[in-house]
């Protein structure tokens, strides 16, 4: 039975909260929070402790902590958790500073205690199936990736602000998925963007909408299509053509039901919510974490993953201010 | 080259006159109707002569005739045709007399000359395709077939009242789809219907929706939904479950754009009209005859199977006056 | 908090122990079943205790009672419990014995207690999204339902014998499902069936593959088609034409992956598992039972819908021995 | 009636003669090609003359010509032709030199004789359905627009070598598709590719795979790929991320049929062959340009159009040579 402290009450929190409680190998103990009625609430629903960091870093009953607080606190906790010798499963990015995680990861790698980064969506069973379906052969050699991932509509500008921009916050998942499913990361990056969905976030100095093209050392292309607005829900895609095929993965619908009148043929919309369209992820997440530490299984997700996605979103950052195309500096 | 003389200058005729003029094997010498203007008409666009039904029939130039007209007058002609020595395509169906039309096939039989039912959906690539899989094993043994076909809309009232009711003008074609693709004849036959789209077809004798199942000397069983509305275009659709999977047809669109907005996902409605439909259906339909006469190929569908089409529809126009269950009698 | 005991504790009553366990307003209290080990399994993995069936009826702290043993203790169970004072969910079907079960009404009604039938379908988001929508009028008036229901592979022939047939142990899901969606009851069924599938099912006295038709008073048809082997999985759809349309339920896929190739293009296949079909409709089942017990909201399937597709079942039976049209005995 | 000479006997030439042919309103009268054996095949085939270059644009008789000839003859035929005073038709690419291009549209315009380039796929009846919906303001503002045409399988080499490049041979369909869908011109290109289909072909100077990114004066985005081979078919996709929704064109295929096994749902592939795909649009263009010429309806292709996507071509290849973004010079 693994022994969980939390650290982060918010929302990403409370689901990992509910994911702990059913995973029949793991038990969460603590939770800690800035805001102190968050941390409350969840301790009551899950009838845990709330408890400083601190505290629970200290607590050598707890395996493992799970952070999911602010992204400026990521590398400090993954450290001093590591330090504790915790076990750690850490909400993506590592960071915003590529610099602050290279060394995170420096520090974090003479520990020699198992950090995973959560990239859920490499949890999902559709993206799964690609995976493996590319991993053992189906389509030949890998050619050209297209990541296609539209939020169905933007967070407040406030948000924006101290998101890091779309590439670090957003694209992040889309460049982890790349690596993810190509096996390999790329060398070259350029980026266009605009704010065409709301200039308000343009004034901001974000992109709402933004295409990255990548370049690989065999030959192999990838590009991601992001928009902070799908007007019909959340659009999340991949297409992966290979020398003898093509693997797609299609949205996920509400339902099956089909209505045919004289108005034409209606289906059902994506799922509208990321924690509807990826619950199942978030569970087998969860999941791949316990066994990671339990049984000693290989950490599917690694801190050096985490950092490689941000050297990416890093990259296509400074493409997309520059007009040029950038080496990715892993 | 094969020379052929129409009879019926309707609407079905001006397709098959279209369909006459691309074969690059037969050229379409005359036509006959007893509606002179449409005959001239029809000649006109088509650079052929009008003459009458006796004057075809006794030219020796004249290799095959095209039956078109109304279905009181298909039997006497296919007789009078064979008897002359044409080759003869005959519409659907062969008669509104079961009587009569095995008449027509014994006298035809003695003569030895090829007669062929248009039946033109064997011809579509969707339904040939299912024939084709089911023959070559892909689903094993065939267990259970479903037809649906629904028409946009319902003929005139006036149209119904001539028409010989539902199973034999419009479940004939599904009649036979069932003998074509299950490649055998069932043995007994249960119809129920009522007429809920229109009052008034119930007023005239018929019914607008019927649904059919017939049991197999083998334990297969098929079941064929007709009805005589679908809002949203021409439905038509055949599913084979076998003992190792199953083979669909699924509607042909108008287009292949997906919209997808806040109201939903919105595809294409089916193509609404019969001879958008099974257009390349009835053009394959010619060029089999074409080969069927030239080149001593078989008749893929012969006056036999319009016969046995007829008969299952006699025997549930029966079932459903009756209420009982019908055994065919071919 | 609703107490519940659990009589039961096969696999269907594990399911639903589970769901009792997540749902935040019911904990289960007590398990009875014959089999002392399975009683004791479920006991500990859900923590509550292993009692007789008396004790569980006569203990006041308890509220309800799932009933998920065998069918043929559901009557005499349901009556015991309410009588007992308790609230029950029972497992379809109701009995094997239609006589039986109108009394097992009769004797219920008088209590005034709710009881409820495990109709799991109707809680299906994609078969209650068509509910709604032709409720709501979206596809005008109804006039011609089809059920398609196969299961991926057989049940032992052992299991046969004991089942009360095709139409009682499967086919009855169907019933359930047309009344559902429909609103309203037929009048009269017709029954064909085979046993194509496994000549043993037939020496059984069974059938694996039938088709029913079904007529309204309003004139109406249904069709339902069973047949106890997929290949590809478990299939699970309906179309409801309307006099403006169609609703149809497509299947649920393991995946959204499409692999397109040389060989075709190949997508995932249909759940194959019943429990992996439907599990969010046991949940969304229990909770609208404890929904309906501790807020007084309308049992949405009751005792009488259970005897009703009871009726229906035994209806379709006799008139598959007879080869006639049989009304339906409400 | 439209009189048409015929520049040009090869495989395109053919699908025209075919189409000329079969409209009502115009007939082939002459060929000519430097193939004399070619032209002689086509013209005993529809029953026309083969003549001269020269004879035929001499010809007063003679109305329109259609140019099919090899892309190093386009520009010369074009002014030729108009000079003649004679309507054109003629195939894509105007020229492999853009300044070449432009000088012919500058010589043409001063003549005002209709000229019509011949991107069939704006007639594609999918590809004009999105322009249609988003030209109504089905999905609001256009935002991201993606194209994906995959061929497939790559011509011979010795072909590619003189193909002007996958920019101005194969891509140069999607920028015009590009703009025929946006309803305005790109600013800046930024092109990668590479030859991992087939080494052969980068050795040749070309590429095989390549994703082209384009942006807009008001923030709109657009992103080709393109692939010499798809092991599966003819890919040919769109997609208009628009502020209300998104529109998609999905792929045409063989037939309808799907097959449910074991083994998975298999439907059937693309067309994979281009004449098959694109034959409706080849028909509706030409019905188009007769139109234009008899009708005097606008040129629904002009020659300008042929030139912007030339200039597109050009700035790719560029953007792929040097690495970095171009401006497109019109």
């Amino acid at each position: 039975m693994l022994k969980v402290g939390l650290l982060g009450a918010g929302r990403i929190g409370q689901v990992h909260a509910v994911n702990i409680a059913g995973n029949a190998r793991s038990t969460l103990v603590a939770v800690a929070d800035v805001n102190q009625e968050a941390a409350e609430k969840l301790a009551s629903d899950h009838q845990c402790e709330v408890r400083s960091v601190e505290s629970i870093l200290a607590d050598p009953a707890i395996d493992a902590v799970l952070i999911a607080s602010s992204t400026d606190t990521h590398s400090d906790l993954i450290e001093a958790a590591t330090a504790a010798g915790k076990a750690v499963l850490c909400e993506k990015p590592v960071d915003l500073s590529l610099q602050r995680a290279k060394a995170c990861l420096s520090t974090v790698s003479a520990t020699g205690k198992p950090v995973m980064i959560g990239f859920n969506r490499r949890f999902d069973p559709n993206f799964a199936a690609v995976r493996k379906a590319f991993a053992t052969g189906e389509i030949g050699k890998a050619e050209l990736l297209s990541v296609t991932s539209f939020d169905p509509a933007p967070p407040p500008v406030s948000y924006i602000k101290v998101s890091g921009g779309l590439f670090r916050d957003m694209m992040i998942h889309d460049f982890d998925m790349a690596n993810f499913l190509m096996g390999k990361r790329p060398i070259t990056i350029r980026a266009v963007g605009s704010s065409i969905v709301d200039p308000e976030i343009g004034k901001a100095g974000d992109v709402d909408t933004a295409v990255v093209t990548m370049t690989y050392d065999d030959g192999r292309i990838a590009v991601i299509k992001n928009s902070r607005r799908a007007a019909f829900g959340y659009d999340q895609r991949v297409e992966l053509l290979g020398s003898e095929g093509l693997l797609q993965v299609q949205n996920m619908l509400e339902n099956t039901m089909v209505k045919s009148t004289a108005a034409g043929v209606v289906s059902a919309k994506p799922t509208y919510f990321f924690l509807e369209r990826y619950m199942p992820a978030y569970i087998a997440e969860w999941e791949a974490f316990v066994s990671a530490v339990l049984d000693g299984a290989d950490i599917p997700v690694t801190l050096e993953d985490g950092v490689a996605a941000l050297a990416m979103a890093e990259a296509a950052t400074e493409s997309f201010k520059s007009g040029s195309a950038v080496e990715v500096s892993y």
